[in-house]
């Protein structure tokens, strides 16, 4: 993973990513389980707040989670640890050039990674070669592009646009949600199923208000603030008037929609 | 239906709203079925896309559906025949002065209808009325500001608002899926739920892309550019780079996401 974060590093960040794993589990990860005995690759852990979903929902299988950040590895073990985990083991390295043997793994998952990185295809490429003919390969990721809520607000769209700008800026893509199928096309693999997986929000649900409409992902745009006018990418009063309608859609009459993208492709068996 | 409407009736439309109807069949009324016995209002049946697969879906139940417009309803009238369906009664009349007696429905149902009014809530009122009490009102509408694809397209989105501006200056709301829980609260029916629909088309998916995509969708865009054009609300350049990217986007590696929005509301019981 050489790219440089917009996000994902300060402890704050660590709730907010420990918030949105929470509220999102069953929406994402409820289709994901690997058979006994399986070795799975889950490259690019970040601080575990997916691994531990993992490896409690696969009991049987063996996971191998990489980062970059050994900060954020450390993380993770404390995490896997105080949830009595035993089936996963961590490992720092580079996605681009992982200590492992071709065909080592029985499966590969990556989760909210595609979108920091330059070459997605390149990096999906790399990592099917690590998978054994036959095994699959799952992607998720969100798309900040597929965000809309009432009441609209311009202001909030032109806030949410400027993490798209900078994520571009870093060398990332923000919208890469929607791309999963054609990447996973061009990345070799077959039989690719994505689907769509919008969290909906409205005032029947506060839990979700709450844990995603504020906490994650106004949080989120709230977080790139200084980023924003340091790069001059958007004026102060209209980004603080963006977030200000952002947590306006959080009110009993208001509703937020974002949508995650979940992709499995295979590889070709022998 | 006071209202004007931006598309729906010429012999082209009609056309179009059967393919989507024949399209999101599924996706948007499997989880409608009434008991027998039961007498449902169905206000604004258009041309009767979605009449057919009412009456077929509920056999048992009997079907008032009306209509403003009498071109529409001898329409749906001759598709019912077509389809050798007997337990839809057809009536002309307005939404907002029906000549039916209070509490005279034990169900209500309403499909991309409130897009066209300027009183959406007084329009649910109305219904609410006219539904005995613990009775439920079903409602569907879309939301053009639901609409994200791959490749992007800024002069795509611009083509896009230039029938929501339409819509709006037509005294309508293309953005009204997205209200629907809100809608439905302050029209003061209980237990209301909302659930989205996203159509989700890739490259796996032809039918989709034929039937949704272009047939559907940028069809349907692609229908107000005259409109559009005379309003000035866009340049004819922008607007049609911007149907050619809509149709980009039906290419083998394009995605294309639209999402309809279906609510449930609950009239109170005495």
């Amino acid at each position: 993973m050489n790219a440089i974060y917009v996000h994902g590093y300060d402890p704050r960040e660590s709730t907010r990513l420990e918030d949105q794993a929470g509220t999102l589990v069953d929406l994402l990860h409820s289709d994901t389980s690997y058979p006994a005995g399986s070795v799975v690759l889950e490259a690019g852990c970040g601080v575990g707040a997916q691994t531990v979903t993992l490896a409690q929902r696969s009991p049987g299988a063996r996971f191998v989670s990489i980062d970059l950040s050994p900060e954020s590895l450390a993380e993770a073990r404390r995490r896997i640890d105080a949830a009595g985990l035993t089936n996963v083991q961590f490992r720092q390295g580079d996605l681009f050039a992982l200590p492992f043997d071709a065909e080592s793994f029985d499966h590969v998952f990556v989760c909210f990674v595609l979108e920091h990185l330059a070459r997605p295809v390149e990096a999906l490429t790399v990592l099917a070669g690590l998978l054994r003919p036959g095994g699959t390969i799952t992607v998720i990721e969100g798309d900040h592009g597929s965000t809309f809520f009432h009441p609209d607000s311009g202001a909030a769209h032109e806030a949410i646009q400027s993490l798209v700008e900078l994520q571009r800026a870093a060398g990332g893509n923000a919208l890469v949600g929607r791309q999963l199928y054609p990447l996973l096309i061009e990345a070799g693999l077959e039989d690719v199923r994505v689907s769509p997986r919008m969290v909906y929000v409205d005032g029947s649900k506060p839990d979700l208000v709450d844990g995603f409409t504020k906490k994650t992902f106004t949080a989120m745009i709230e977080g790139v603030r200084e980023s924003a006018l340091a790069a001059g990418i958007i004026a102060p009063d209209v980004f603080d008037a963006g977030i200000r309608d952002l947590y306006r859609t959080a009110e009993a009459d208001g509703v937020f929609c974002y949508t995650f993208f979940k992709g499995v492709g295979r590889k070709r068996a022998r």
